[in-house]
């Protein structure tokens, strides 16, 4: 039931931050461009874990509830985008909680089907980065994934962290709290400070 | 039995409008390439909605007319094609009858398999523009849903028609034709008029 | 069994392979990014493969060696990537065996789903060209496979004459070692000698 509530939420959010996401592209959107790149945002992650799972009937088209989420997200985005745009932030922060619900469900999720703890941890990332990574293609973008900042990496800490403490039989609502928590705590200290990971050095790229 | 010709017939056009989509990129396909993309276009929606569906097997790997009326449209691309090429218009009118049939027969296939019809229509959607989606990727331009004149929402009107029709009785095929007919006149008047969605306004574009 | 081993030793060479291609890239890449390209290359292919046959459980998801591969080949990536990077032609040959391997199991595997022989044909080129394509999108290169040199058409042949060598009864291990070397060669060949497909003439290019 928690976990329920916790996908529309990240349905929500993934939908408002996916809705946005066009705003600072030359080209602008029209209202059918908008809506799109914030549906794919929203599904794209969960329907792609689903697939490679074979978990049908896929959710958002058995659960009306989740189609209603999405169209809730867009209301908000055309009255309030004055008001959220404003806030750079707040945008941010709708992205966070998203990767941060998502990545714990996908795990979740991925558990009930009875898969292995490493698969399981890899379509929790997918899940949370994979919407995100479909909508930068669509808008040409290099995916935030590639960002600078800490972000995929933060997703993994967070379903590493879970997974282990499912496994020493944490209560699953708590561990789902304290990773999603990591996760989100994470990825604002890493683009606060400006935190990333070490580059992967090429060595000196001289070509043969 | 209409929905099977129409299927049919939708690949064909499908695969001569993306077989020439590369014409205009500034490096030349080869043979491979330009009969990949056309494949791609031709099968990319029907095969995302049918894994969407979980609707096994998956059309083109059961039937083989599909493969032939491929094949069928490259070998009327390689020998038509400096005539098929003069007639800009024609390439357009390929592509608008595509959309056109696939929507509905997205729609009717989403139903058979006793999806909700608001899930239908998005997956209507889906079946006529993903395969011109990931053909626009796949060539690195801007996906042509995102154009300026009315695309995917003239599929999205013929798709409520088409719902909205069979909710009222209205027979299958008289409902398939009349919506179908309503996707390819809206589009090929958005065109001949320049008529384009209103513009979502970001604001003022400020960056805080 | 020479299939399943096969299989591993082609993850380990796109691994390889994958996570070495975002070097020529102008932004770097930290560890996340090159071992996320090099799991997408790895694994794209054969997971699209088994998605439109629906062959669950996804190979990856079932077998824990899989994953294993992968993680064997960042390993050695990141001690012996200066040896393997001075040697362009390495590189080359190790996703030229990739793709021999990967065509001929795609192949094998959409026969044993009772897949008829062109579709089992295409499955085979999906199944080994198209994680490179997921990674070439991602990473915002032209896909390898619209590449001047003969690189699909490679695979089509082996796949053609691998079931042409079993429908005239030959032992499968003998066809598939003929066919994924034919490949090998024939991509090897054409690199060497700059052969490429013929171009596919869109006439004089006036637009209407």
């Amino acid at each position: 039931m928690l976990f329920y509530y916790l996908n529309l939420t990240g349905i929500f959010f993934f939908t408002l931050s996916g809705s946005l996401a066009a705003r600072d592209k030359k080209y602008y959107h029209d209202y059918f461009g908008v809506f799109f790149t914030g549906f794919i945002t929203a599904i794209g992650g969960g329907t792609l874990r689903d697939i490679i799972l074979g978990a049908y009937p896929i959710s958002w088209i058995e659960d009306g509830n989740i189609l209603l989420s999405i169209i809730g997200a867009f209301v908000v985005t055309i009255f309030f985008k004055n008001y959220i745009i404003k806030l750079r932030r707040t945008l941010f922060l709708f992205d966070t909680v998203g990767i941060g619900i998502y990545t714990i469900l996908g795990v979740q999720k991925s558990l009930e089907h009875h898969v292995n703890p490493f698969a399981a941890i890899i379509l929790g990332l997918i899940s949370a980065v994979f919407g995100g990574v479909i909508r930068d293609i669509l808008i040409n973008e290099i995916p935030l994934i590639f960002a600078k900042e800490i972000y995929a990496t933060a997703c993994i800490a967070g379903a590493v962290v879970y997974v282990t403490m499912l496994y020493f039989n944490v209560d699953s609502s708590v561990a789902a709290s304290v990773s999603m928590a990591l996760i989100i705590i994470i990825r604002i200290i890493s683009v606060k400070y400006k935190l990333s990971l070490p580059k992967f050095d090429f060595g000196n790229e001289t070509k043969d």
